[in-house]
């Protein structure tokens, strides 16, 4: 019931920003209304908002033209928390759990053992080749369709692990007011992150309002399959494709084929994401999230096994890019703390 | 001159048609003009039209959602001609000329020699592994802004070798007509097609009025480079995806994320595509190109080397799908032939 209620309060917001947009467009004054209203007032939000009023100010000689307004932005700790672990994660152990009346060799064999006994310490000395058997196991042997009708059950259900909300429900309001300002200005907004594709493809479109072909992630091989005049994409056990650190520059060189002018990421993960979009000839924004806020959210950064923070930190100290500090820049970090 | 007039002449035509949906999507009334005024009246031009109208008329049940309407393009023979070889390899073969004085070896070695020597007899007997080391020799090596910059220098100095105009001058005027339509309608158009997506991204953009992100083709490994603050990617020699037959539909898969439900192509390569598209729970519409006009451009399908058109024509005929009639459906093929 939480769950619907939430999601007509966000189809609300979207939809009356949408509403905005159309207005703004339509050079009806707005002038007054604030586009970031959960950023508190400083050199943050002062620094986002002089950057589009400059590029989209035709008489500007740092004016951008519509079609190279592109804003790229991670998913994991910069759309969405992070913590104690990437949601996708969550998904894959609690798919086990689903799984394991089908496989009952999974309760003497790890890395499913240490899933079904909830044995994160015996999870994390699995290292990165059991987790790659867990998704393997959770994320392919399906077809595309098949997957989204999966993780789109999942996530209408699962409850995150301290917090005790759906995943859904733990997205960054002031990121999502970015999101709006930036489209209301014409930018096409992607996200591109190390998450898988079509996990975020099954239900982050209405989350964020950005279409299926504007998500960029990892991905698996996959076939396709005639099926008798109905074909399918089978997802086959393989890793195609890991879309982080230069995979993220060259998938974004890949698919969209120029380089942003807005990029927005919160770990090193995200750095040459950065540096890519740094060296756009066009005026180029970089936005990195910097998680401060113990209280409301976690505060990580130079030695968190998820989302470390360090070398990316010292760039942006170095280069003068914007680092938001969520403690002080954001007036609440997500939706339902709304009033 | 010639090639500075007609692209005038296409700026004009493009910004005319923009207008023309500016005031459509003000329901400003526009119902007496022709959206494809270079096609025949006949089942063709009704099909399509009526396929539009039926689909974004929102009392209809075949009502699709704007952020549904995908449509698909093969390039080769279908947006452009593609005899009497591709455009690509005339690209290659103009290229390796070029780059004849820094490769004295080249003058008895083959493929190489066969294009120094102008032998297309020789070339042919070179067959797939030779083609593969011309476009390797030719496509790979640069990054990707300096490849782009040596396409542009072609496309805008190269000629067709019979009919002595200028590659990008052989677009299918009917078929600009018809993507200008579809997006007048809110339909998103994208190339997907066989021939390498950065030597289309080079130049095709301002010619279809297609964005570089909407251009989905064949293409080689890249690499990212730091290059001291200044990244760029770079070109390796070793193909990564053939985006052909099922390739198509499997880059669909990745790259949009859902079917299309408008597809359009003109050979068995893109049977897949077609496939994909007619197996869309929502109204789609396959539509194939058939060559059979041998006076203003070239008549060729079940036999040809280049673009064949047999299996594709069957399907087309069994289900039903609407295949354009060169000869009989359009009043012009070029847009040079204007009057």
């Amino acid at each position: 019931m939480k769950n619907i209620s939430l999601f007509i309060i966000i189809i609300l917001f979207v939809s009356c920003t949408q509403n905005e947009t159309k207005e703004t467009l339509n050079n009806v004054a707005v002038e007054n209304s604030d586009p970031l209203p959960s950023w508190n007032e400083g050199t943050t939000k002062t620094a986002i908002i002089d950057y589009v009023n400059d590029v989209t100010n035709s008489e500007s000689p740092n004016f951008i033209e519509i079609k190279n307004r592109i804003a790229t932005f991670d998913n994991d700790g910069n759309l969405w928390s992070e913590q104690p672990a990437y949601f996708q994660l969550f998904f894959a152990m609690d798919r086990i759990k689903e799984l394991a009346a089908e496989h009952p060799e999974w309760q003497n064999e790890q890395p499913y053992k240490a899933v079904l006994d909830n044995d994160m310490e015996e999870l994390a000395k699995q290292g990165e080749h059991g987790l790659v058997k867990l998704v393997i196991a959770t994320h392919t042997g399906s077809t595309t369709n098949e997957f989204y009708a999966i993780v789109k059950e999942w996530i209408s259900n699962a409850k995150h692990p301290t917090k005790n909300v759906a995943y859904n429900k733990m997205v960054f309001q002031p990121m999502l007011e970015l999101l709006q300002y930036l489209r209301a200005n014409n930018f096409k907004t992607y996200i591109v992150s190390g998450g898988g594709v079509d996990f975020m493809r099954a239900f982050v479109t209405e989350i964020y309002g950005i279409p299926e072909e504007q998500i960029i992630g990892s991905r698996f091989k996959t076939k396709y399959d005639y099926n008798n005049g109905n074909p399918v994409i089978n997802r086959l056990p393989e890793l195609e494709f890991n879309n982080d650190k230069a995979g993220k520059a060259i998938n974004i060189q890949k698919i969209i084929g120029k380089k942003p002018v807005f990029s927005s990421g919160n770990s090193d993960g995200d750095l040459q994401m950065m540096q890519y979009a740094a060296s756009n000839k066009l005026k180029s924004f970089m936005l990195y999230v910097h998680h401060t806020d113990s209280v409301r959210e976690w505060a990580y950064d130079r030695t968190s096994h998820i989302g470390r923070l360090d070398k990316g930190l010292d760039e942006a100290n170095e280069k003068g890019w914007t680092v938001i500090d969520m403690e002080k820049d954001w007036k609440i970090i997500y939706p339902f703390e709304m009033k």
